[in-house]
């Protein structure tokens, strides 16, 4: 917020019942966690959601019936009709249809769109495949903790100890990201197909992903591989990605350059490269997509989106007309 | 060779004029490392080569000249068409018309065929995607020492320093595996595709891939997403992989059950799992493969073609036909 000068006039923090009354140092200042019920929403213009989908749930419609913008970085209400569901570089004209409650896309789509979505303006993207390569930050703190905790264990010698994944994860990867649906893939992977076509609003959109955990702390990476209606242009391509707000080309094979997410993790811009004509498509581009899924994921997208309804005006409004 | 009961009535072990004279204990016994040179081939039936391309380059067609049949572990003469190349399990007719040199195919390409060459018998494959996530034993054993070293320092504070990869691997991933290509593709990816076509005998298959470096020891995975002829039965599927020799089926999603490195490093099976009707193709199935590439990508596979070789009787005979 303070890297951003959002224009706030105050900032509350709100947890759950369990955490409420801890103190949290931010800009000089020491704030008071308070308990989240619905009555705190009364006064608040902005609600930035990042709690469960079972909270959000409950908690969610309480707050737009208070007048309170929610922004929500959970799954719960991402592929309602009534929600938009916003990465601003890409949508932001959904968000005037916003009743209350606005969706932060899923972190792996929102890394792999910031290279997409430049490429589906100039060539209209009908399909694609993915394979993310997902850091354990995704998971939350206590992943980190347990791939640092293993990799430290590993070389001590020491038992090596899984309790937030079902497998160890130090030197080793997962093709399991969220839950299992009953078609087979996980709902990390019907995320991207879902998300990906409510965000790019293309609702035939073909999509095909494998979601995969890799020892990596920080920075989602994402493998694509891009079907268009016309006739792709790489060079196009490059100047399109190379210009488009939040992302920028990291492509120098001959100096071994391109996205790693050593080099972003809390970096802004998603990086895109290997970009390349596909070579099993007939308009097809492959290419590569690195993103600190903490920030465009979640944290600095739903930032984003609160500028964005605060510049144009979207906010402040249904709080005035609930009689508060 | 002890494992498999190989039926050698002599082994004799070959190195470079630099590591000749060291000695090596196999199998209660110690062998001398002589140095490779054209003469010595004259008495030998079967030479496994693994050295670079270069020196296969030059030795290989010496070996031939003598009689002795090379299997060779190297790229060099992979694509050339009168060549076999060969997974004993797919396409051992090929042996008979071998001219002396037999090739060996690359790693990654050998472990995700393991799992699509049995769906491709029943479906007939058009197309596939593939990513890979490849562990760093393929690279070598400097590869192997560079991980361990790097996350031993990151442990201990040390400063990381990258000699092998030209970054640092550990907790990263790199979109780089071997040389890059003009059309942006890598040497490692354009096998996939030159040399899928030919183990399966599909000319015209269409193949794009995307080859990954992770930080893991041993053992290769590849999320694949292909594209058949016929209409796809996923049980049909499942049984066609489970009953093929040197693949086994673990897909067992409520479990958490599929493949992973850790679990393959070692094995001689590939494993296959995540299959699924594939979502953005018709006759599509995606899934996922693990088999440790020093096994079926390298010294198994090149074990079983000298068996191969053995069994049918395709060996020894240009040796007496060399007149040493």
């Amino acid at each position: 917020m303070i890297e951003r000068d959002f224009p706030a006039r105050e900032l509350k923090l709100y947890s759950s019942a369990r955490s409420a009354g801890s103190r949290i140092d931010f800009n000089g200042r020491e704030f008071l966690v308070e308990e989240a019920t619905p009555e705190i929403f009364s006064d608040l213009d902005i609600a930035l959601f990042s709690a469960g989908g079972e909270i959000t749930k409950t908690l969610a419609p309480q707050a737009v019936e208070r007048g309170c913008v929610v922004i929500d970085n959970s799954s719960a209400f991402r592929m309602d009709p009534e929600v938009p569901l916003i990465i601003p570089e890409i949508n932001p004209h959904t968000a005037a249809d916003h009743k209350g409650l606005i969706a932060n896309p899923n972190c792996s789509t929102a890394v792999a769109l910031m290279g997409l979505y430049p490429l589906h303006r100039l060539f209209g993207v009908k399909r694609f495949f993915a394979a993310t390569y997902q850091a354990v930050s995704g998971t939350g703190a206590a992943a980190i903790k347990e791939l640092d905790k293993q990799t430290r264990d590993w070389v001590e010698g020491n038992e090596i100890v899984n309790e937030v994944y079902p497998h160890q994860i130090a030197f080793n990867v997962l093709p399991h990201v969220d839950i299992f649906l009953e078609d087979g893939y996980t709902r990390e992977e019907l995320k991207m197909r879902n998300e990906s076509a409510k965000i790019m609003e293309i609702p035939d959109l073909q999509v095909s992903c494998t979601c995969v955990r890799v020892p990596v702390f920080r920075a989602h990476s994402v493998a694509i591989n891009a079907e268009f209606e016309k006739t792709v242009d790489l060079e196009e391509a490059r100047r399109a990605i190379a210009g488009f707000p939040g992302s920028e080309m990291v492509d120098d094979p001959e100096n071994n350059g391109y996205p790693m997410p050593l080099d972003y993790q809390g970096k802004i811009p998603c990086g895109v490269g290997r970009l390349r004509k596909d070579s099993a498509f007939d308009n097809g581009i492959s290419f590569w997509v690195t993103g600190d899924q903490l920030w465009k994921g979640a944290a600095l997208n739903t930032v984003q989106i609160a500028e964005l309804l605060h510049k144009k005006g979207l906010v402040g409004v249904r709080a005035s007309l609930s009689g508060n």
